[in-house]
């Protein structure tokens, strides 16, 4: 095993080593087939076992309801952001969007091309800091949809409630995907790109609700259609197979552990290391207010941002890397996703409890 | 290096074994950064120099012209098929389509839901045995763009001379990019999914006129216009990691080896080999078009679909797999794209003869 650092970047994200040493013989002979992983036919037996195991794997560890299809896709969650709207927002009709941040931003932008959005929250003038309650907003009567981002990469911020509501409820969950145990049964389409929870970047996993499949207008692209994807079991087109593959060695690593409930009592205990660090004292100042915490990505502060820089510079020379903040507001940002160990957790810590004593203010 | 097959899969296609072996190394340890190739940040210093030497080599290659962009996008070549009409079709607008195979007779489809689609030739009658001369066919006066697939991967035919237009030409070349020497300032827009000569599925190379990338109107949504990616430098999302770096390391293999005029000689003398043992005899039916065939695809039929039945079984029991046909014309293909050894072909053509002596009409 090579040196490993601590990688705190925000996706695409550390994997589990095994997976990489696992998929790294896939590459050069993939069952004993004599043909790597990414030169076998996507149509053979042995690869479509890959992609049948992989979404048994995701409905057992999520316990996705009968009654679900799930697809695995290209173009990122990106790509959702007017896949969504262009599939379920009936010409004319309205939907509603929380605007929580950066990525809830950008789908609401997309989303306007297709029907008239309306945006019942927004936290943007307090730069995203929080995701809201219940009580603070309301979702339009003639609404198609709710949409949501759960987890907020760039701010921080996570909702540990999701909203309750009579209309179809939609979540962005890129990343905090398996993180906990969710009911999905709540949930019309739940959709993530897999770089940060799931495995590579180059696959979308989409859980969609049988019954809204056939909601899209006839005018759309066939590969733009949920449907096409759903009725070929996602082989409507060659798909990106080591991404797909990586995936389902991702999962086949969580339920070996134990699935989301260890899962995600893992992730609660080592945001809470960070989160108990940054309490202790006033130096480093947490970006999301503490009610909208997530157990994913910890954004914070220096007392300045010349010592937010020595900060990111010091860690890296001590094997923690990927620390700075997103561009659009700087600062820190570690991001712990599933397969970030405990011990990082700890390591990053102690280097902040160092590094304050060594440089007060 | 365990025991290879000859792998004649028509994509996912066979790869340079060396660029197996170097990706292996890379999944686990990336140039030594303590993280493998899918946790490094896509906006990492180490992982932009992947992306800009990819599309370095593939200038230099395909001696792309100042006034192109290269992008890498995701969604195959399917997603092509409606993003070429979508970006580059007019309202009202008229586009000419040379319907010369399966993949052809997709982007018609599409490009219907956005323009008035001349169909100026097909070969459709005759199962698709051929290719058109230029002077088989006629470009409406008013066409945008006229539209064809260099190569068709199903029916084993390909475009020998190039049609020319004084119109935009656009050419979906998944199945023969790289494989011989082309002129690109010929070509308004040049697409590939990278399956067959560039690397894994999961990433989609565009080589497009820079002046083409102001055309598409502002109501689309943004992950579809070909301006975001070229602006971005094809980084406006996370984009498919491993499947580009695997695209740098087949084109430095292709450059190593002498690039696109020694892989066309190769390429030429491969499938000359087979078409060799098909015409010294009436036991092998090629099912192109002398004048149409292709270097890339071989389609041919035995005498009775039971011995093309035999003939699959016992060719893959002496390890030479993927030789079924498509699913829609039935019998036998050889694919030998550029990665594809003369070793291989050889085999192949050795065993035709063979299965030919002891199974006699």
């Amino acid at each position: 095993m090579p040196q490993r650092v601590c990688n705190f970047s925000a996706g695409p994200a550390t994997l589990p080593y095994d997976v990489l040493e696992q998929t790294a013989k896939d590459v050069v002979d993939f069952q004993g087939l004599g043909m790597g992983l990414m030169e076998v036919s996507h149509r053979s037996k042995e690869f479509m076992a890959v992609v049948d195991r992989t979404e048994e794997l995701l409905r057992e560890l999520m316990q996705i309801p009968n009654g679900y299809k799930v697809l695995f896709l290209q173009g990122g969650a990106s790509s959702q952001f007017f896949m969504v709207p262009m599939n379920l927002l009936s010409i004319g009709k309205k939907a509603t969007y929380l605007n929580t941040g950066t990525w809830a931003k950008k789908a609401i932008k997309e989303a306007q091309l297709f029907g008239d959005i309306d945006v019942a929250y927004s936290s943007e003038a307090d730069n995203f800091n929080r995701v809201p309650h219940q009580d603070e907003y309301t979702i339009n009567e003639e609404s198609e949809y709710l949409y949501f981002v759960s987890n907020n990469t760039i701010f921080g911020t996570q909702f540990q409630k999701f909203p309750e509501t009579e209309t179809l409820l939609i979540s962005d969950m890129s990343s905090d995907i398996l993180s906990r145990t969710i009911d999905v049964s709540k949930f019309s389409l739940i959709f993530a790109g897999a770089q940060k929870n799931l495995g590579p970047a180059g696959v979308t996993v989409v859980i969609i609700r049988e019954d809204l499949l056939s909601r899209a207008q006839e005018a759309i692209p066939t590969m733009l259609k949920y449907s096409t994807h759903a009725d070929k079991g996602s082989m409507f087109n060659t798909p990106p197979c080591i991404a797909i593959s990586v995936v389902c060695r991702v999962l086949e690593w969580l339920k070996g552990i134990g699935g989301t409930d260890v899962i995600q009592q893992r992730n609660e205990q080592k945001s809470a290391i960070v989160y108990e660090v940054m309490d202790s004292g006033s130096y480093y100042r947490g970006h999301a207010a503490k009610d909208s915490r997530s157990h994913m990505n910890v954004s914070f502060n220096l007392p300045s941002p010349e010592l937010e820089a020595q900060f990111i510079a010091e860690a890296t020379d001590e094997g923690l890397h990927g620390l700075k903040g997103h561009r659009s507001i700087g600062g820190c940002r570690a991001s712990i996703y599933n397969a970030f160990p405990i011990e990082g957790v700890q390591k990053l810590t102690h280097f902040m409890e160092m590094f304050a004593q060594k440089n007060p203010v």
